[in-house]
């Protein structure tokens, strides 16, 4: 039986991802639980194997659970605290799962191992993914019982501090959103100026007036103006917009990271 | 002798710290350079303990180079490359240096160690600290032949990517500086209006216009206005300012990241 101790990690690194979609006009986040008794969520996350980028073991992650590949990824904070390991999650499902553990101490070597490599203190670095939900099909692992999207201010609790990384992830968001223009990866290719409006509204959790939204959002000059959405009242048919890529790279002068 | 393997360090894990300070209109960098033949600069760095955050690793670092201890701090970026390590470097060092490392691999056992402990993959997270630097007595290690701030727009060739993590913390406070107000940790306590738009020229390489600039400032609402600075000319001194942290608490209504 081959366990994690065996496998080629960096020790005490681990990832954990933020996976974020908007439906409904709410932002959401993909959130698994696992099949043990007593209700665990947690993030999507894992390690790095040592001949593997930090980013790459983020986008195997999120490739597991999303089944897309080309997906919007930032690298946003390191949780690195002294005392951050996940002994009293693991104790308690062990405690309240003791027929699929069955005494973990008293398994032999290799499970003594794994209870000791996932219990030590991990240093853990945070990525956020923007992803279009409607090109998302959720997948679950083997240890999942289900995984499902969460309304941001509906999110179950989670192990460890893994909502305080949700709240952090929102944080850097929304500092950021209107330098970096990555909002836009969470809309379908094309949408109407109400939408971008709506999915602002989410994002900071407030209304924007509907006279001023547009002028700001135009002013970024990152959009580009298709046909009219079709809706059978041609006359007070919306615009369709999409991003420019293009325009975008010709507005940055000092590029962002990588 | 005690060398670096014997120590209760996490393994594979560093923190590179970019000290920025400000004068003269330059935003300038506190880079020690190594006291070995072969002109080699590097940032402050080091390890974290088992029992120690990364964030006080970073502090600690901090204050061995900068003697003060109270210091604005960000973490702002982790290098996850897989192919990230110092071999390279280490190696071209030893070669100049060979009276010194005298053949280390025939050194026996420790420096053997030492040796592949360094050369091992690091994940690297980054920090940068705004420090004033009137506040500021560069501290050497035995390691280092000169500790100076250079401006970011004349750094010396430095190891590794270490050129790049400076260029990654200055597009990080381009970014962000107008949403953190972080900028004034780099001015003594107080400023002339004239004293903050040179600061923000600095940062960001351009020039402001001098009509536009004060009320961009004012309008943050986080200025204290005090007395008019003693100049021998009363009538055209200018006033003084002060960065207030009790109106920026009232102002931000999303707090950062502690």
């Amino acid at each position: 039986m081959e366990t994690v101790s065996d496998k080629n990690y960096i020790e005490q690194v681990s990832v954990e991802c933020v996976i974020l979609g908007y439906q409904n006009r709410q932002l959401k986040v993909l959130v698994p639980k696992l099949s043990f008794k007593g209700d665990f969520w947690g993030l999507p996350g894992g390690f790095v194997y040592q001949d593997e980028d930090t980013d790459e073991a983020a986008r195997r992650i999120l490739h597991a659970r999303t089944g897309i590949k080309d997906v919007y990824l930032e690298q946003f904070q390191v949780m690195g605290k002294a005392n951050r390991n996940s002994r009293a999650f693991l104790d308690r499902m062990i405690a309240q799962n003791a027929d699929r553990f069955n005494n973990p101490l008293a398994e032999g070597q290799r499970s003594r191992m794994d209870y000791d490599w996932f219990t030590r203190r991990f240093i853990s670095i945070g990525y956020y993914a923007l992803v279009d939900m409607s090109q998302v099909v959720p997948q679950k692992t083997d240890l999942d019982e289900s995984i499902d999207w969460y309304p941001v201010k509906e999110m179950p609790p989670m192990i460890m501090d893994h909502n305080q990384i949700v709240e952090n992830a929102l944080t850097t968001l929304r500092l950021t959103v209107d330098q970096k223009l990555n909002a836009f990866n969470l809309l379908s290719e094309t949408f109407t100026m109400q939408e971008i409006q709506e999915l602002y509204e989410a994002i900071f959790d407030k209304r924007f007036a509907q006279n001023n939204f547009p002028k700001r959002i135009l002013r970024l000059n990152v959009l580009e103006r298709l046909e009219k959405k079709y809706t059978g009242a041609a006359n007070k048919a919306p615009y369709l917009y999409r991003f420019s890529h293009e325009l975008q790279s010709q507005l940055l002068t000092n590029d962002l990271f990588e």
